[in-house]
C-alpha cells in the first residue's frame, strides 16, 4: 500500500509499505480523507523533530472505514464507518488520575508521536474509533478532528447563549470556534486580517472585521454597550492577537489560549486583576468533545465543506503540504482511498 | 478632630479638621485603629495622584464605633462596633448589571477615592458597615479588610481540602492567603525572599521557602509526586515570581493573580495551552468575603495579630508610614481613638 513519509528535510514522500496487521484490541481502517493541520505543516518544517524521528507517517485528521481487527475488539465490524480521536494516554501518570486523561503527562499523540493516518491502511487501538453517524459523509467527517477542537475551547469558555464574543485569528480552527460558538447561540466577531479568510468567514455566515483598518477596541466598547466582550479566543499566535484578546474583555471575562504560542508574550496583568478576568489553556478534546462534533456536522448545524479548499489523492500529498505552506488554503484533505483515481 | 492626610510631595501630615455630620443614609464612626496597607505607600509616593488629589485623607483597612447617623439609617445604634467594607458602587454600569458590583466600572473606593479611615471620626453610607461579632476585638478587627482580601482570593481559585498551594510572596496579602487556605484545607508553601517575612510564616504555622536558594520547581515535583501544584497565588508583583506561579502547576492548576503589577510580565502561554492552565485575576472582595473574614478572625482560625509589627497613635501617624516604607514591618495599624493617650 502507499504511505505519505515525512523523511526530514521539509520533504514528504510517497513511498510503497507495509499494511500493519491489527493486533489484540487493535483496528485496521481503510483511511477515507486525512486533513492537513498546523501542526503537520510544524512536522514538514523540522519544528517537532524531537517528537517526530522521520521517516514517519503522519496525519491525523481523518474518516475511514474498519477492514479487519485483532483479538479482543467488541462493537465493530467490517465495513463500519469511524473517526480516530487519536489520544492514545498512559491511564496512570498524575493528569490521567486526576481525570484530564487528554492531556496525560505521557501522552501519545496518535499521528504525531506515532504513526499517522496518512496511508491507505492504518492501525490503531480500537478504543480509539469513534463511530460516524450514517447520514455523515466520509469528507465531512475528515474535519471531526478541528471541530472537536473548537467544542473542545467553547466549552473551555463556559460559553452561555447570547454572550458576545470575539475570535481573534481566521484561520480553521478559529471559524470552527466561531461557527460552534454561534451554533451554541453566542453572537461572534472574527478579527482576521487575510481578505481571502475573512471571505470564507462570511460563506460561513459569519462576521468577520479586519483588525489593522478597525479600531477594535472601539468596535467593541460600542457593540457591547461598554460592557466589553463576555470572551475572546486567541487562536492568531501573534502578540498584538493576544494583547487584543486580553484587552476586549468585559468585567468577569474569559480568554481562551488556543493558539500555539512558541514564545512567551507580554501580558496586562494589571489588566487581568483589574477586571478580574479568566484566561483558559485549552488543548485538544475529550470524549464529549468528539461526540458533539459529531453531532454538529452529522445535522448541517456548521457547513464545513466551506472550509475545504481542495482534496489531493495520495500520490499528490508533498503538493498538499505545498499547498497549504503557501497560505493560499484553508483545508486541504488527501484522498486515501483505493478508489480515489476514479473520483 | 485630628486627620492624618496626604498633601503629595511623599509627606502625610496631621492636622485639626471638623468632622462631617452624617447626612441620610450615613453613619459616623469613632475610628478605633487604621491599617497601612501598600495601596496607602503608593498614594504617599504619587503613583496615584490621578485618583488622589492633596490634601486627602486615606485609609481604608479599619475598625470603629458608631457615634451618630443620619436619617434613614436602619439596625445600627451608637456604640455598636463596625468595620467598613470600603466599596461603594453605582449600580447601574455593565459590571453592575452583571452582578460583579464590587468591581463596578466606576467603582469609589472609599479611602483612596473619597475621604478614608485615618481620622478620629469618620463618616460613611450606612450600607458598607459590616457588624463585628462580640468576641472579635477592635484591634484585630482592623485586620477584616486585607483578609477579606485573602478569602476572595482563595474563594477565586476554587480551592478544595487537600489540594497543594504555592503562595509566591510572603507580605501581609501572602501570609493571609496562605493563612485562609490553609484554615480551608489546603497544604501550603509559601516562597518568600525575606527571612524576617519567612520567620513571620512560620510562626503563623504556616511553611516557607527561600525561593533564591531553593529549587522550586524540583522541589514542588517531588511534593507533589510529579503532579504539580493545583493553585498558586502570584503577591510578589515580580516577573520571576510569576514565572514561577506558572510554570509549578499542574495540569489544568489554577494561577490567581493577586499583586498589582504595574508593567506588562512575559508570559508562557505555550505552558498555559499545553497543561490548561487557569489564571484568574482575584481584586477586593464580596460582602460574603467579609463575612467569612469575620468568622475567621473571631474564631480565631488565623492569628493575625502576629502580623501586626507595631501600633502607633495617630499623631504620629508619619513614622507609621516610614515604618512601613522602610520594609522593617509587616502591618502598622495607627490608633485613632480617642483614649490612645492613655494606652
Amino acid at each position: 500500500m502507499l504511505a505519505g513519509s515525512y523523511i526530514g528535510h521539509n520533504t514528504i514522500t510517497i513511498s510503497e509499505r507495509v499494511a500493519a496487521p491489527p493486533g489484540p484490541g487493535e483496528v485496521e481502517l481503510a483511511v477515507a480523507f486525512t486533513g492537513i493541520c498546523g501542526t503537520d505543516l510544524h512536522v514538514l518544517h523540522g519544528a517537532m523533530d524531537k517528537r517526530v524521528k522521520p521517516p514517519a507517517v503522519i496525519g491525523h485528521e481523518m474518516s475511514g472505514t474498519v477492514t479487519a481487527f485483532g483479538s479482543d475488539v467488541d462493537g465493530w465490524a467490517a465495513g463500519d464507518r469511524a473517526v480516530v480521536m487519536p489520544l492514545d494516554w498512559c491511564g496512570s501518570c498524575p493528569a490521567c488520575r486526576a481525570g484530564n486523561s487528554h492531556i496525560c503527562q505521557k501522552l501519545n499523540f496518535i499521528g504525531i508521536d506515532s504513526p499517522g493516518s496518512l496511508q491507505e491502511r492504518w492501525t490503531v487501538p480500537a478504543r480509539v474509533l469513534v463511530r460516524v453517524p450514517e447520514k455523515l459523509s466520509l469528507k465531512t467527517a475528515a474535519l471531526t478532528e478541528p471541530t472537536a477542537v473548537a467544542v473542545h475551547d467553547v466549552r473551555r469558555a463556559g460559553l452561555e447563549a447570547g454572550e458576545k464574543v470575539i475570535v481573534v485569528g481566521g484561520g480553521p480552527i478559529g471559524l470552527l470556534i466561531a461557527s460552534v460558538a454561534t451554533t451554541f447561540g453566542a453572537d461572534v466577531i472574527v478579527l482576521e486580517v487575510n481578505p481571502g479568510r475573512r471571505a470564507i468567514a462570511e460563506d460561513l455566515g459569519l462576521r468577520a472585521l479586519d483588525p489593522v483598518t478597525t479600531d477594535v477596541l472601539a468596535f467593541v466598547e460600542d457593540w457591547t454597550g461598554g460592557a466589553g466582550a463576555a470572551i475572546s479566543f486567541e487562536v492568531s499566535a501573534s502578540e498584538a492577537g493576544f494583547g487584543t484578546a486580553v484587552s476586549c474583555l468585559a468585567v468577569r471575562g474569559r480568554l481562551v489560549v488556543v493558539a500555539i504560542h512558541s514564545t512567551p508574550k507580554p501580558i496586562d496583568l494589571q489588566r487581568v486583576f483589574w477586571r478580574e478576568l479568566t484566561l483558559h489553556g485549552a488543548r485538544v478534546y475529550q470524549q464529549r468533545d468528539f461526540e458533539a462534533a459529531l453531532d454538529i456536522l452529522a445535522e448541517g448545524r456548521v457547513d464545513v465543506e466551506r472550509l475545504i479548499t481542495r482534496v489531493l489523492p495520495l500520490e499528490q500529498v508533498a503538493s498538499a503540504f505545498d499547498l497549504l505552506d503557501s497560505g493560499r488554503a484553508m483545508k486541504v484533505l488527501v484522498d486515501c482511498r483505493a478508489e480515489r483515481g476514479q473520483g
